[in-house]
């Protein structure tokens, strides 16, 4: 079997179109409608540079707004609360985000501030309230995270079946607040039978090969071997790591990629899988809150898939 | 093998006399000092009626306090309301539960209910945060859930080991917000290999079967036969049936324990497993609480196995 391989990069480019034509027709009737995303950054990680700046630019390449609060490396944790609370009322705001991991000099704790963002604009939804009513599958009243959120939908497209998870044996590796937990709670929602396997599991290939849908979020550059993976799976790659060589800026899977894709059904690339579906993902949760918030009334994903 | 029968009537007079001792030691320092479950209770259920007895009387026993709000069923969302909002005001309450299933007339949501309660009096550990805490594996700064925790303590105990969890391979039966996702993310972060089946998951007993910790709450008499379970697993049943038989009040676990037990290595039994587990975690947590509050400054848990 040679896996289909799953572009993030053309899913993506759909989550935006739509996303992209459901703002020009809210605008059809409410002129000055806006969907603006702010991102917070602290001090000044080059690879946070390069993650902001696409977040930046697919926002403006369909009609939404985003905006930089690029704060020094020495801001102290008051002073970002506050940055945080005026993000919060700022009625031109839809989504808030806090890029991270933080690169600061004071000690601050990115959870605590985290959990500052309004809940209605967590566009990562990562804030703890958010988290927990994914936790308990109040689906309708949370914010998906965006790189789960990512994953479900290809899932969801790739397959052509909204139900696809249903019934499916769902094997998570990694457990962080960012991918690996929130990603377990979306598929167990979707009704997937989900395994989290971690740094404390013993014979992780024992249990990988049980994954019809397999989720490897463990940061490990090829970790997934070809015989880890049950024939016809689909195998979901969130791995970003840097190769070893300083003058490349080549990035590598947590999935063995060119053997896995012998052996599963589908297999999403890295680069070029589930990056790109997170940035659009992210776009699309600020338009829904966006217009949650400024249409009151309107319901919201009403033109999308869910 | 003839599996262990843990008594979680035994292990809970355990916790209880060693809070009921704590309390008298935090006296003779602070003689005014209480611990102080408040339990609302809407309608009059009969069977919420003993287990809220059941509460009430094992709190009184070890020198903690109970009280009871019973509020008829005509009662509003609103008044509701109003009532949780006077007890997290009320400075000599330090620990509200929601008698749940709610008995009343009106639509009253129980989740929104529920999330009014102070988080830090939250001694059910059922409010969207502290579900988003537990889930994000923030350990120290949510409360525990009682049945879950009291699984974990049997779990513990019965081994003799603390860390018995880690790197099993833990079963979950049931993701409910009250027991199943709870007990999943509890396992997870003491470093279990969890994996969450449902009313949606295929071939269960295929699941149960890799289970080196199978936790059972789904509510089915008899649901788990002994053909299921691992030889050696330990096996935790959380199930509350009620017979057939109108005239007897006998209940029976999900588990079919006389099978069973001769497949397992530990088995909690019911009645008399983890039903009396509960109500000593939950007067444990209000006392944890109560000190927390009352004695600013102390820590928390130095007293206790965890």
């Amino acid at each position: 079997m040679v896996a289909e391989i799953v572009s993030g990069l053309e899913y993506s480019k759909k989550v935006l179109t739509e996303v992209g034509e459901a703002i020009a027709k809210t605008r059809e009737h409410h002129p000055h409608f806006e969907s603006v995303l702010a991102i917070v950054q602290v001090g000044n990680r080059s690879d946070s540079n390069v993650y902001i700046n696409a977040k930046l630019k697919k926002a403006k390449e369909i009609g939404a707004n985003g905006k930089l609060i690029k704060l020094p490396d020495t801001i102290t944790q008051g002073d970002l609360k506050r940055e945080i609370m005026a993000l919060n009322h700022d009625n031109n705001v839809d989504g808030i985000i806090v890029q991270l991991p933080l690169d600061c000099k004071h000690d601050i704790d990115a959870d605590y501030i985290i959990d500052l963002i309004d809940p209605l604009k967590d566009v990562d939804g990562l804030t703890r309230i958010n988290a927990g009513r994914l936790a308990r599958g109040e689906l309708q009243r949370t914010i998906f995270p965006c790189t789960p959120y990512g994953c479900l939908y290809l899932v969801q497209q790739a397959t052509g079946n909204p139900n696809f998870v249903s019934g499916k044996e769902v094997v998570v590796l990694g457990r962080s607040k960012i991918v690996g937990s929130p990603a377990a709670a979306l598929f167990l929602w979707h009704h997937g039978t989900v395994t989290i396997c971690h740094s404390k599991t013993p014979n992780i290939k024992e249990k990988c090969l049980r994954a019809d849908i397999l989720i490897v979020a463990i940061g490990r550059k090829h970790y997934v071997k070809a015989d880890w993976i049950k024939p016809g799976a689909f195998v979901i790659d969130c791995g970003i790591n840097v190769g070893d060589d300083p003058t490349s800026r080549k990035i590598y899977g947590d999935v063995d990629t060119e053997a896995a894709k012998e052996v599963a059904g589908y297999l999403t690339p890295v680069p070029g899988g589930v990056g790109p579906m997170t940035v659009a993902m992210l776009i699309r949760n600020t338009y829904e809150q966006a217009k949650r918030r400024r249409l009151p009334g309107k319901e919201s994903n009403e033109e999308f898939d869910h």
